[in-house]
């Protein structure tokens, strides 16, 4: 049984200064929780509806939860729903710990720095499609949303337990080092080479940067950009959101 | 000046059965409203704060309000945060008239079906991506979200302002149609050919399905799939992103 204290520290988890303190963050609803499991995350605790777990997905998921001795209870809808940030009722909540991920010290072959990022569902967009890619490495600038934040690990789907790196860092530490290295270091616009005919220029390997929704990439992360793709629409129209324009530039460079 | 029955009207649009009995929605923010000028878009009334008329957007866009005799009024903030269904100020907001779209009468050469797309963000962003790529017909079952709600409408960016065609329509017509015209009718899937090897079989017309965020795409309409593609990923992900997969086939299929 849950007490009211309890129930009032996972709720605190909504809020990053808690998060960072716990070093702890919720992951909400049945894929998710599955995917986490897929992924080999660690999970400390996690509670279900009665209703969820009769069905047909819980049966399954309890039997994962034994496999693998994760402690499993039945709470109420009700209590549920008071830790959950989510308007949409899921059933089951979970607490783990933020994963450990490897501190940055070389650049790695492929890469993401993450300029700006403001939204969560386009954070956690962007990481489900990365993962997706066989993207590892995720960087991004101390102006970022807080990628632990619900909404971002909603979107992103379990992409959290995948990376190797992710990591909040300043572009010149890292995009310093891609220039030194003679890596290429991209950027999208709509003037730069369209992506159809576009070709890396090195196969040492390559960083895409992926900007701030309103303001684009920023002036400093600008400055190390070794080449501009763009991908081509029609004119006049507003540019692509960024999650999407990220994932068609993942595609092409990955395939 | 807004009397509190105008205020309290214009709040009811957050609400499908309003919108739908006024014919009209509101949009938010400056970017959205200067994309749905360039679209040449109706408004029917323009409210904005000081302090935005005040910034180098709001000189720019009274220009433009003035130039197309559009009726503009400044407007306490709180006001047009009453008035907004967005958290963040925006510090502008207008009134349209939903357009109007041709009637489906033939199956267009390049379309989208969206099979219960619920997620709002999501529908916005297929919307804002199938405008960049120049896809002018969208279809939809009755299951998704409504196309006006104020999120859908952040998110497309201007879109709903380009579509020819823009209609709740069932599958079995749309898509009997299409099969009726030997069409190809697309489906993604992690099963369908992988996407780099995809090839039309036909060069009368397309329509991709996009389907359900949970559920993906509904029985009656696998029933008409021509062809299914999938975007090759790591073994183990979760899919993409409904609105990703699409922006990556919509660009293979249009370039």
């Amino acid at each position: 049984m849950l007490s009211a204290t309890r129930i009032k520290q996972l709720r605190s988890l909504h809020q990053k200064k808690y998060r960072r303190h716990e070093n702890q963050f919720l992951l909400e609803g049945n894929r998710l929780i599955d995917q986490a499991l897929s992924a080999d995350a660690k999970l400390f605790e996690v509670w279900m509806t009665q209703k969820n777990l009769d069905s047909p997905f819980g049966k399954n998921i309890l039997q994962k939860f034994e496999e693998k001795k994760i402690p499993f209870s039945v709470a109420p809808e009700k209590i549920i729903r008071q830790m959950s940030d989510s308007l949409n009722d899921q059933g089951i909540i979970a607490l783990a710990p933020i994963p450990v991920y490897e501190k940055y010290d070389n650049p790695p072959k492929m890469a993401i720095y993450l300029d700006g990022i403001a939204d969560p569902g386009n954070m956690g967009t962007i990481l489900r499609t990365a993962a997706w890619f066989g993207i590892k490495s995720i960087f991004r600038s101390h102006e970022c949303v807080d990628p632990f934040n619900s909404k971002v690990v909603r979107s992103a789907m379990g992409a959290h337990f995948y990376f190797s790196h992710f990591e909040a860092i300043s572009e010149e530490i890292v995009l310093g080092d891609y220039s030194k290295s003679g890596m290429e270091i991209l950027g999208s616009d709509m003037n730069g080479s369209p992506i159809q005919s576009f070709i890396l220029q090195t196969a040492k390997g390559w960083i895409i940067i992926l900007g701030n929704e309103a303001h684009g990439i920023g002036e400093t992360a600008q400055t190390f950009i070794t080449a501009t793709i763009s991908i081509p629409g029609i004119d006049g129209m507003e540019s692509l959101n960024v999650s999407v324009a990220g994932g068609i530039l993942l595609h092409t460079l990955t395939s």
